[in-house]
């Protein structure tokens, strides 16, 4: 296992758990980076769109930002108190589940599965685009890259959760420090100037006004400005990674980050306008993000900037992280309840749900290959997912405070309900706004997945209600099986198999295919070599059943044989023995035939309960 | 079995084999289409060095193509020798191997099968690529096109022999006949015209003299024009595909095939001369195959022009398939002596070598596509192995007549030895002209599947040694396994597996892998479920032994715990029984665990001889 410890750390025992814990720090990155990358995409959605507007749509970047930023608070005051109510974490699929019912819980995991696979390939491919901006040259790598990144992410991942937030510790901070660095600078330059601060690099000119301000211009703005709260359910999904008091610890780290959201949007916002920085068009020549002119504008075009561009990029491609960070959880969380398969549920060697972060892996990498590693136009898709996801969650917490009707449950209510409607109208806006650039491919593959969700459940309740059983052993009709054994010619791996078939029963067949008339001398010896000695020793002699086989099938009549004598004889269990040649160097298996290994697959098809088919390995001494 | 009868036929018994052997009209497309296709590429190859020599050049091709023709005969006379004198087929290999030793007839049968994988390889790709200069649009499609034909021809050829005869009659005869007629009818118009004939479609004029002839360039003509050559051998390869009287059928065949083919390349050399025609720079504007210059200036671009050529083009993409014919035939001696997988040297449901099929089709594909389908390249390797084979054979019949000593060996001797001679030399001319043009890579591969042949011998000699006996059953230490069980939690499948385990021992441990501390309460249950019931039916109860797995491993603890009773048992076996759920459907099984096959896995690796892992199947019923 020494490669595996490289790679993955050593094993931890389920005890260690306690010390893989996280507090804050750890937290922001592991949990916030999703949230916190998005101010780097969020308010440029929202001003591409206002490009045709001119000059004057940049002034309207300020309400936009405000009214997303309230949407903000009150999703931020809605999951505290889901933090609270659920220290267990599970986030919008247990909310639903429990206080809406299985369905709105379907809908809701279904959703946030969507969101987190889109996260991380947008993630990645965003990073990389951003790359590539950088290094022209690399572009002919785009898949490459993306798929390394992907690689070293689940690698990072699969180390387990305490490991990961070490490795995001340094961008993340980085990218914080630089962006709340150049909003107060520039802040501070603005005040000091009066209102008119004078740019160190001037942003280009908006274009010219070539259309005016209505209310469906508008709606899209803000839909495409609310990709900027993407990322914000991670924290409550994640409760228990936190370290004790585990609820409290998560609730801190949920302030911190939206704390320093807010101040993230309501800054590039302010100085966007004080500076008349607008969107330019996205690959068209001259294209320069939103950030990169307001950090020039605000800091010139020294180190400072290349160090801040730098942390953006990075934070961009390790958002992808949060989804590895969730993902898992939340598939562990509904195949708990038996909707996925049960493997979700299962934690590796380093405590992680190892099979959620591989299937994550495979969905993203999918998504990737499939649109060659550029998946720029999936980004309107998954605000539909997280939104439907933020709504669900907070109606789910509006039926727990009814339930629960304590001190304090009506003002409780009150916050989640508003919440839940102003993100329910959100999602229909996002929605509408967005149905023809991507949101109707989320309508298709959320209600597939909840459609297979419910296969899954009532497969394992199939499956449940056959095996389950409170009934004592049964001790009726224990009688050794007939065996049958199939020998080709007499060898010690024959005589083995043979010893073998005579110490579990004593009722023994050894069936022989034969090819051509009379070419074998396998029937003229088995007296002497078998049926003697063994009755000799006081023992059943084991007989000798030929099966002829012109068309030179060996398989075929050896299960026709198997399966006709099942059916003379009901109540017995059969045995099938198949001497097995094994090597241990596997390209040396090239040199046998695998009949045995055949033989076994074959019965599992045609095969039922009664047969089982027992592989008897020889061992090559080399 | 409905598919595999509508694309390989039904199976045939191996007494039909008589009505699947064929006469010399099918014996010619089998066995000797790549001898006759031979005719046009080789006169090709050898004008092509030519081309220096200007229109003066065009005069050597007649003492070339006698040279070659010469060397022909001989090796026609020695191969009617070969065939008589081993009526059961081989070849060179065998040949090589009972005369000259076990090294000669190594070498012979992987220079062979070097060749036929080429041939194979480089037959597909010259039609394909002749297919593209009449249709430039399919160039794209190469690759394509190339796998497209070697899977058809793959198909054909695992439908076995006969009918792959009757698929390449047309195209053959068509073509022997198109390329006769226009020779008959070139010699005619040559004789009418007084030696002087006009051509109805003009040739391009030779290129200016840019060299004199040297003894280098005549060497180098010489060993491009051996390649029509190629393919003779496959007839003696392959006598037990022929009727009764065997020997003299194939004897037959191998007449009509050399003396159509000796007709073929003496009319082509003759008529290049009289008209003037001479090759024309391949992959350059204006190239024109000398065959295609030939029939124009013959019988003009009618209609006869274009049916001779489509024929050309099939007959080289076909004649790929007696490599098919031959491969597998050759592998099967090869594999008999022990030198190659046994699986080589059985016959499927046809009456095939189907893994020689297989394999040839692998090999071959894998030269397509690292080669992209474009192998002309690979041409000059081809002639080493051919000749190679013929120098082999044909020594190896001088030592065969040197032992036989009856009458008339003393010139049977003198046949072979001169045929040996010329052979072997023209190994040496072909490797020192085309050494550089990739005539080494053949002196690579060679020794390559020599050294692999040898190691495969060792290998089955040593299993031999290893598992053959003469001794009677041993009846000694016939006890009953010791049985482990392995115990997830109580279910039916439980019970049955654990019944199954004391119908063959009475000494069952069950084992159970506990992950948290007291969590579990199959030890609880233990006794009510299972001691007590087994008890009070008076058998011995099974032992459950309970395994603490702080890491959660289940398979590691339960391998360490199974190696360890191994040891502490020295004289016993032990079987280790898995309840395995089986669903028929594949997709299901992702919905379960597979503890039961990575255990048997495991055990493979790490147990021995008194390991045997069971896996008791409990079909889900659906």
């Amino acid at each position: 296992m020494g490669l595996m410890d490289v790679l993955f750390g050593r094993p931890l025992a389920t005890e260690e758990e306690r010390a893989e814990r996280i507090g804050p720090a750890k937290g922001i990155p592991i949990f916030g980076l999703d949230a916190l990358s998005s101010a780097a995409y969020g308010p440029e959605a929202a001003l591409t769109l206002l490009i045709p507007l001119g000059l004057a749509g940049v002034g309207y970047i300020l309400p936009i930002t405000i009214a997303v930023v309230m949407l903000l608070v009150m999703v931020y005051f809605s999951y505290r108190q889901t933090i609270t109510a659920y220290p267990q974490g599970g986030g919008s699929y247990t909310v639903a589940s429990e206080n809406l019912g299985v369905w709105a819980g379907l809908l809701a995991g279904a959703s946030l599965m969507v969101d987190y696979v889109l996260t991380a390939a947008v993630g990645i491919s965003a990073g990389v685009g951003a790359l590539i901006s950088a290094v022209p040259a690399l572009q002919k790598h785009t898949l490459a890259l993306c798929m390394i990144i992907l690689i070293v992410v689940t690698l990072i991942n699969l180390r387990g959760v305490s490991e990961s937030g070490g490795v995001f510790l340094i961008p993340t901070y980085l990218f914080i420090l630089c962006l709340l660095g150049s909003i107060a600078l520039g802040v501070f330059k603005t005040l000091s100037a009066g209102g008119h601060p004078v740019p160190l690099v001037p942003p280009p000119q908006p274009g010219r006004t070539t259309e005016t301000l209505g209310i469906w211009l508008l709606a899209r703005a803000f839909a495409s400005g609310c990709t900027a709260m993407t990322g914000v359910e991670a924290v409550s999904n994640g409760v228990q990674a936190f370290r004790e008091p585990a609820s409290a610890t998560a609730r801190f780290t949920l302030t911190l980050v939206i704390g320093i959201l807010i101040v993230m949007l309501g800054g590039i916002a302010f100085l966007c306008k004080v500076f008349g920085i607008g969107a330019t068009v996205p690959g068209q020549p001259g294209y320069q993000s939103v950030l990169s002119q307001l950090i020039a504008a605000i800091a010139g075009n020294g180190i400072f900037y290349g160090v801040s561009i730098a942390s953006i990029l990075l934070v961009l491609a390790l958002s992808a992280n949060t989804a590895f960070a969730d993902f898992p959880r939340l598939g562990r969380a509904i195949a708990q309840n038996g909707f996925l398969p049960i493997g979700l549920a299962v934690r590796g060697r380093r405590l992680v749900y190892t099979e959620g972060v591989y299937a994550l892996a495979a969905l993203a990498g999918t998504l990737l290959v499939l649109f060659g590693g550029v998946t720029d136009r999936l980004i309107p898709l998954y605000a539909v997912g997280a939104f439907m996801a933020f709504t669900l969650s907070q109606a789910g917490m509006v039926m727990h405070w009814k339930r629960t009707a304590g001190a304090g449950s009506v003002k409780s209510m009150f916050i989640n309900g508003v919440g839940a409607a102003a993100t329910g109208i959100t999602v229909i806006i996002v929605l509408v706004a967005k149905f023809t650039e991507g949101a109707w491919i989320t309508l298709l593959l959320i209600p597939g997945l909840i459609a297979t969700m419910r296969l899954v459940k009532r497969h394992y309740h199939q499956v449940e209600k056959e095996i389950n059983t409170s009934a004592r052993l049964n001790t009726q009709d224990l009688k050794p099986p007939l065996v049958v054994i199939t020998i080709d010619r007499w060898t010690r791996i024959a005589d083995k198999a043979l010893r073998f078939a005579m110490t579990i029963s004593p009722e023994v067949q050894a069936l022989h295919v034969e090819f051509d008339q009379g070419s074998d001398n396998l029937a003229n010896q088995w007296h002497d070599l078998v049926e003697e000695p063994a009755e000799q020793a006081g023992l059943a002699p084991p007989r000798l059943v030929i099966i002829k086989s012109p068309y030179r099938f060996v398989i075929r009549p050896i299960l026709d044989y198997v399966l006709d004598l099942e059916k003379r004889n009901p109540s017995r269990q059969i045995a099938v023995l198949t001497p097995e040649l094994v090597e241990r160097r596997w390209h040396l298996n090239l040199l046998h035939n695998h009949r045995a290994t055949a033989l076994k697959a074959l019965f599992l098809f045609q095969g039922d309960r009664r047969i089982t088919v027992i592989n008897i390995p020889w061992y090559l001494t080399e």
